[in-house]
């Protein structure tokens, strides 16, 4: 993180040696999903050595009137890894919306802070000359457009846009339901190669502040650099992360068995898990779909979607993703409470366990 | 067709004894497919009823300068029929580039004559009180959205966009091919049900002059009242419509044997058909893809795309889809030469055999 910025009043410029930490602590809070931050990061960095200047801001430091747009990639994580991006994407998708809505950004924010679209608004804001929002809107990964805590407190489902790395682009308006959105996004994107850039409706910062988790960038920050440092000095990795996330430790283990598939998109399988000695025997089970859903120990429920499950390597704090899980790691499953906007009624309709088909996982019997 | 009428001076009103002879000449010119014409004449005696005047004007009408939208539905024909439209489709994806273009609409156009999309320009205009232009893209039906003259021509392929029955519109701006602009709709109607109406960017009348072809509604409205009249007065309904379509008889026969599935979105086979006492044992050989593509006359190719091929009941002159045709059919198989404008070395490329997956056939050694 750099020093405060004696040019401005509030948050701070990102710098060459944040990419990496910020990019760990993403793909740690994907929660096993959310895509790989690695290539953004490296676009990111590139924007910053020919001079672009990215400023991290808090929500304190808009006005409500300030119009702000959320942005990320659209498409299979597995995807943007093969399939280099162009760029210029998101930024594309948000001038579309922009042209249509006359509402000119004051501000980008992350749709979700896990997984690549954690630092996918660094590199726009460093194509676009605007400043970041310290915050997002699922302070974790989700695999649907409609899982955001701006979608659940009133964000408007249209105009939103994809654009490809083709100069292509396509706009939704008006849609009549987020999910909506999400079926013809999907499908959009689909045909455009399985990767798009993607802008929803601009929202005032007065709604921001309402309805979007603030702080994950430094959250993820805080993380991505507690890991670093530790692996640097030679400390107990797992120790450092569970104090910078403030997350608990759930069980640790040898990966036994993982069984996986693609079905309507998604990676969708289970991870079985032999614990450690201390653990007596037990075992663990986590269901993922792109994400990692629930965890059960023993048969039991431990943990549940929306709160939070990492899969770390046990030794070196690395996440471990839901496609690249297999037989034989040492890992250690961590747990954190998801933010309290993902929690109530409203938005566990969105994204509590019987979104994801677990209708019987009763959140409030199991939240952490 | 109505009395020229004396407010002015081209063309003339659509009235309600039009719309099935118009309904039935679209299909007939369908080749096969473009969908069932019906429920769009439906919506429009409707709007005729409640009052909405439709002029069909000639070319001659419009200056240079005035702005032309193409328009017409999109998706699977048989959807279609099960898949009832709000109505309004055609004319929001219009309203949709014209607000986005800030081009106002003179006239509309068909994307087709063939099968529905001759008719449903018809409904659109009454809606949006507008003239439509005689004429269309095709002089056909086709399957895919890149296959008119407007596109042969220079047509730009943004913006576009389609609009379903819920209120939702979805545009494509800018697109890269008109290729890349039917995957895309293809799999955004794909999403819509199956089923929406389209339109594609403003063309000026001084490029509809060179890039249309004139005359179809009043061409289709011709074969439809001469089979209605021949049926009517217990005429030969063969001859009165090969007078009217200035057709050519290739064939009549009985249909022994349809192969059909659907492959990629479309209907694919053939039909075969055992040729009348006087065609001495000769059989004929149809294949098609929606519309009907080939037709071979003892193992020899006799015509071929974009030449028309047209199957007809041979009593009643009703025009035999590729989803209807069956077994034990008593068929005419009737021919029509293509327009010039769809027979140049660049339409070809579009719509000739080539792009239809006959490679080996020359259109120019078969023409009609």
């Amino acid at each position: 993180m750099s020093k405060p910025d004696l040019r401005s009043d509030a948050g701070f410029l990102v710098e060459e040696p944040d990419l990496l930490p910020l990019a760990l602590g993403c793909a740690i809070l994907g929660t096993g999903g959310g895509g790989n931050p690695y290539l953004g990061m490296l676009r990111a960095r590139e924007l910053l050595r020919q001079g672009a200047q990215v400023r991290v801001i808090p929500f304190e430091a808009l006005d409500d009137e300030a119009w702000v747009y959320a942005l990320g990639g659209i498409g299979a994580p597995v995807v943007g890894v093969e399939k280099i991006k162009r760029g210029d994407e998101c930024l594309r998708a948000m001038r579309a919306i922009e042209a249509r809505t006359g509402k000119t950004a004051s501000a980008l924010i992350s749709e979700e802070i896990g997984g690549s679209n954690g630092i996918e608004p660094i590199a726009t804001a460093a194509q676009a000359g605007l400043p970041v929002l310290d915050g997002d809107g699922m302070g974790r990964a989700f695999p649907e457009v409609q899982m955001t805590t701006f979608f659940v407190y009133g964000q408007e489902c249209s105009p939103a846009a994809v654009a490809d790395d083709k100069g292509n682009v396509v706009t939704f308006d008006p849609v009549d339901t987020m999910h909506r959105l999400e079926a013809l996004a999907r499908a959009v994107t689909v045909q455009m190669g399985g990767g798009a850039g993607m802008c929803t409706a601009p929202m005032s910062m007065g709604f921001i502040r309402r309805a979007a988790l603030p702080g994950t960038v430094t959250q993820a920050l805080s993380i991505g650099r507690a890991i670093l440092d530790a692996r640097r000095t030679h400390a107990d990795v797992l120790d450092r992360l569970l104090l910078a996330a403030d997350a608990t430790l759930l069980f640790t283990g040898k990966v036994t068995g993982v069984t996986r598939e693609l079905k309507g998109g998604f990676s969708v399988g289970s991870v079985q898990v032999q614990g450690d000695a201390e653990y007596n025997g037990s075992t663990a089970d986590v269901a993922i779909q792109n994400e990692n859903l629930v965890l059960w120990i023993d048969g039991a429920v431990r943990v549940c979607v929306p709160d939070l499950i990492m899969l770390v390597e046990r030794e070196t704090g690395e996440p471990i993703t839901t496609e690249l899980v297999k037989y034989g790691l040492s890992i250690a499953i961590i747990g954190m409470p998801a933010h309290a906007l993902l929690k109530t009624p409203e938005a566990l309709k969105i994204m509590g366990p019987a979104a994801f088909g677990y209708p019987g996982i009763d959140f409030d019997a199991h939240r952490l």
